[in-house]
């Protein structure tokens, strides 16, 4: 997270100090939010909202909008529906995965058990449509509503691609499209929409968040195989381990027909699983995995030549681009 | 669910063809959306649409609106859009409790697992945000999501309540309202908003919705202690056995010390259950809790009075309040 928070402050220099603002005040009404609905919520998804990390999809919808954005109110609320969704997901899949530790902190699913993580999870993602009904925009609420069945349907093909080592490239980039990258351009959408661009500026940005989030999810599964716990709060090969296919053990099959061989339910252990992390990592297909996400991102960032922005807001776009390619944790 | 089926003929008898003509295309509306994602959706969420019952909701909705409701293509999105509420609620409760069935078919959680059935709820739950959404109203929306934060905000309140058979009425009756009443309520608010009904007359008639969901829940509750399997297809006690402290319970013990001093963790086989609700059927709890329930559907059939609706509109709920109060599976 060191990283990301370095680059946040180039970000703001290039954005302007409204952006550190009305991060805060979306800070404040996830708080709120949080709050508003008894203990149990207060406790549970309080601290999961807490937890969220880098805020990097609020940190779009405020950037898609711009410095000149008439009504803040509407951007925060976008911003925290968004975030709410996030973290709707995040509970979800942790019960999906039995997750215990997110970013070293004890999840929802192993505090309270699997019922309570399956409705703290429900609740947080009814406050995101009751969040964007409050804008009283009915292109926000669609936006919104694409990128949660999206996420739902990246989630299914996930589970039913699960063990599956000879799932083809186009079908994972689907679903990384799928749980990931719809909720980015819904960020940029949302943004671009309160800002009361036009409709093809805002699919436009739209486009681009899309982009972000699946080099941001390319990047997410590199880094399950090369990183290390230190930096990413979790053990190496979690996805060999709960039968995720990605990128990288794709890529690596093809250049190592003993690889290719391995099953995938063989792999039990942690140790297994860093072993197996290695030999991917040994046929080269970490870095053309990450290659591929750094070409999705170079590609994003020249269609923001194309957009009627203001320089610092380019400019700070282009500098989030770069901190999802140059993330490794 | 005879008994509710014989009521139906009569409530279209006071109501009117169009109500089974618009139940019709809601149905379809049903399967449409879930054929429209994907093959594993269209397996698991289509069973647990097929297999959702009596289309209460999706009646109140039409009902509420009338026989003039100019919309007809917004009245079934509304009525769809409860319906996948309902369905998605039912997909996560059966996670919650580890179901295996539901009116005798397999659930999405024992077939599928509960990964399939928490994506297969979020899913169901996305795409009746995106149904109210083409409706193009914002009230509709917010309509939707305070029902489904009531719902999740109750599941919650549950699992808090849990193993608790302390817990005091008031207690018990806000979580029915959360659970369930308050989906009725938005079935009537945007069956009500579709005619284009002033904002009183949307509240009073959510208001009547909303007491007739109460009073479905305190029978639920009565004939999961009461019921049968052959009519209700589960065991009678199963609240008893995961530990759902429900309003006969919570009378029985008022009148039977001994029965109050019963350890509920120690219910654990369905013998067990099965006597603990002989014991409380024998201190009349069950009649008491099924006459609060009965009040509660009188005094909604009198607030119908004051409203200005048709007359084969109002005969029409009155008959609906009066199936509620009949139903005994």
């Amino acid at each position: 997270m060191g990283s990301a928070e370095a680059t946040l402050s180039e970000i703001v220099g290039a954005a302007g100090a409204h952006v550190p603002r009305l991060l805060g005040q979306v800070e404040a009404r996830l708080r709120t939010l949080a709050a508003g609905h008894g203990p149990v919520l207060a406790e549970h998804a309080g601290d999961t909202i807490a937890a969220g990390g880098k805020r990097m999809r609020p940190l779009l919808v405020l950037l898609a909008a711009g410095p000149g954005a008439a009504n803040e109110p509407d951007l925060i609320a976008s911003a925290a529906a968004i975030e709410l969704i996030h973290s709707a997901t995040l509970v979800h899949d942790d019960v999906l995965d039995g997750a215990h530790l997110r970013r070293g902190v004890p999840t929802v699913w192993s505090r309270g058990g699997r019922d309570l993580a399956v409705a703290t999870g429900d609740l947080l993602f009814s406050r995101a449509f009751a969040e964007v009904a409050r804008i009283g925009s009915l292109e926000a609420v669609r936006s919104l509503s694409r990128a949660t069945s999206a996420l739902a349907e990246g989630e299914l093909l996930q589970r039913q691609d699960a063990w599956n080592p000879a799932v083809p490239i186009e079908r994972y980039l689907l679903r990384c499209e799928l749980k990931t990258a719809r909720l980015f351009e819904a960020a940029c959408e949302l943004g671009a929409q309160v800002a009361r661009l036009s409709d093809a500026q805002v699919a436009e940005l739209g486009g681009f968040g899309r982009a972000l989030g699946l080099a941001f999810q390319l990047l997410d599964d590199v880094i399950d195989v090369a990183g290390e716990a230190s930096l990413t709060g979790k053990h190496r090969g979690t996805d060999l381990l709960d039968g995720t296919v990605t990128l990288p053990l794709i890529l690596a099959r093809e250049r190592d027909a003993g690889l290719a061989a391995i099953d995938m339910r063989s792999i039990a252990t942690r140790e297994q699983a860093d072993a197996l992390c290695e030999r991917i990592a040994q046929t080269g297909a970490l870095d053309e995995a990450r290659a591929r996400a750094l070409a999705i991102v170079a590609a994003a960032k020249d269609t923001l030549g194309g957009l009627p922005l203001q320089d610092g807001q380019r400019r700070a776009l282009t500098l989030v681009a770069d901190s999802v390619a140059d993330r490794r944790a």
